[in-house]
């Protein structure tokens, strides 16, 4: 079979050329004479690859010099406990956007109060609620909100203005896929496997301010400190899939950077919501001025109709599209690495699909 | 650079064959039309991975079945914390045998009591103490031993009999390496990055009844009982380190399984230990009876002469042998996945060196 079009909402598409680069490198790393993952993590040449790693991402996001990056293990829902372990004494606020804003909201209220600012579960998460600045709390120790939320396909087109309380964000499904200003954040999180690369690393970016703060009571391994003052080699970092995370962001690079990337996401999003804006059998699920660029999520109101749809997609090699059990019906998630002949390819067969009924 | 006799502590030499077949499938996994990095991990295709890979691991190690399988991320050194926070009550037994029983002791020590049952800190760790069966405390929560020490050398011949106290192992460095007998542990982990794949993916094989004991306090992702629930897919788990796992077990078992592969270890060790033992210039550094399989340190007693042998082997692409700063020296990590050919070669040049002096 030939590669396919992978609309997974993640682990997802990676961009065709860096699958090739680490390809024609998995063997032999340039002159080392062995592969990165039988690299010692102290070696001059994987120091090298992870330098090199965190270089680009300050370069295309912009990472402001007071702000550290880490390349952890664990995935983002480790950060959900982590978070409030470094960071939380005794309040924060938190805006309730789906599925993990609860799962981060159940994990800070172990180790204290969580007031939520604001939630659109009245209606099912399909849309952002407004954040009124009244309703910050001055004493909060952060605000923890969902930049983009992978399984309603709903992102927030702006950054609150929280009075000087430090925002946290969890990136982890629209990281690198538009501008962000990194210095009206305190922290941003995000798991690799969307946007940056393979399964099993977790960037956080973190103002230096904000380390340190963690009680004697905290593990090792669960205080930004210990990772910070080692560059990420307290212990042995996932070594592979942090490489690969360097390719993709040499790859963003080559596209014009995070400006460049986020003009194709547009237009990528704009093609799909066009369509399903004027079609009679297909809609979007969210509101408007809420839409991610990222997770399209989309029904025809028949579940029948739905899983026909999706069956007969995947044999015109237009994979993974089936919408989450929560949501139902169908779900494009079209991150940076999926073409744009990926989603000219989707919307077509839509027509296609709607004209043959 | 061909490829070289990588002797690195870890992460370290995989198996050739092993990415000859990742290189062959990382554009498009079978019939699937993608890498294994881009797949959802709960997408069927992955499900058959992720479960092969278990059922592999399952058959050489010859887990029981009142035993689960769990692939977590986070490392080793995350293990040193969530072993208590899962186990521990008020005390544990522990033996301490260098840097890394160091380590976890330091985070027991943040839930508890912990006995040092016998240490090896008086000789540099360069021994295995002995283990009095009186030593150990009946009431202790678990006894905790690092069953090979990678940095000094050392391993334990021997699985004390504790009185029915559950033995926690790490066996990071020497899992797959010899059989053992799983059901004389409560709980065995070990990070990938040494005999079975690459960094980012930690094994923990843990007897059922272990699990299910931690206190409301412990974050979701440090229970065991989340991931043994979900069968290691709470989250999004290191995806494709794991799916490299799996192509190691398969090769372990064409290999005769573990039993095969001991025996090929004992062999390569052997002609090691041989030639330290006839050598007037290089002697190893670890009473005779305690030595590691995996991991040799060996010395000249001359600082300038080991960094020229460092030197010279480096030019002969015999890479990473320079010892752990702690020891000094030379070690020469010889993993499952290192050939017989790689420590003939090396032999073979310390001969050459020895003689040209």
């Amino acid at each position: 079979m030939n590669r396919v079009y992978n609309f997974s909402a993640g682990p997802s598409v990676m961009p065709e050329s860096v699958l090739e680069k680490v390809q024609g490198e998995v063997m032999n790393y340039g002159d080392s004479g062995m592969s990165v993952m039988e690299m010692s993590h102290r070696s001059a040449v994987y120091q090298s690859i992870i330098d090199g790693t965190e270089s680009s991402l300050r370069d295309i996001m912009g990472i402001p010099d007071n702000y550290k990056v880490l390349f952890l293990g664990g995935g983002a829902s480790t950060q959900f406990a982590m978070i409030p372990m470094n960071l939380m004494k005794k309040k924060i606020d938190m805006v309730h956007t789906g599925v993990w804003s609860k799962k981060a909201m159940a994990e800070a209220k172990r180790f204290g109060e969580v007031n939520v600012v604001a939630s659109s579960e009245d209606k099912g998460f399909t849309y952002i609620p407004e954040l009124d600045n009244n309703t910050f709390s001055p004493d909060a120790d952060y605000f923890h909100m969902t930049t983009n939320n992978t399984i309603y396909g709903t992102k927030f087109t702006q950054i609150p203005d929280t009075k000087g309380v430090d925002i946290v964000a969890d990136m982890s499904s629209n990281i690198l896929s538009e501008v962000y200003d990194v210095s009206k954040f305190g922290l941003i999180f995000a798991g690799a496997q969307k946007n940056m690369g393979p399964a099993g690393v977790t960037v956080v970016i973190i103002r230096e301010d904000l380390i340190g703060k963690a009680g004697d009571d905290v593990p090792t391994m669960m205080n930004y400190k210990t990772h910070a003052e080692k560059g990420s080699m307290f212990n042995t970092p996932p070594t592979f899939p942090i490489y690969v995370c360097g390719l993709v962001f040499d790859w963003i690079k080559s596209l014009g950077g995070v400006p460049g990337i986020q003009k194709i996401n547009e237009e990528k999003a704009g093609m799909l919501y066009d369509y399903l804006d004027n079609s009679k059998l297909f809609s979007g699920t969210v509101r408007k001025q809420d839409r991610s660029l990222m997770n399209v999520p989309f029904v025809t109101g028949d579940a029948d109709i739905d899983a026909q749809f999706i069956k007969e997609a995947g044999t015109k090699s237009l994979i993974n599209i089936k919408g989450h059990r929560s949501v139902g019906g169908m779900r494009a998630s079209i991150y940076n690495a999926m073409p744009v002949e990926g989603v000219k390819a989707l919307v077509d067969f839509m027509k296609e699909f709607e004209t043959s009924r």
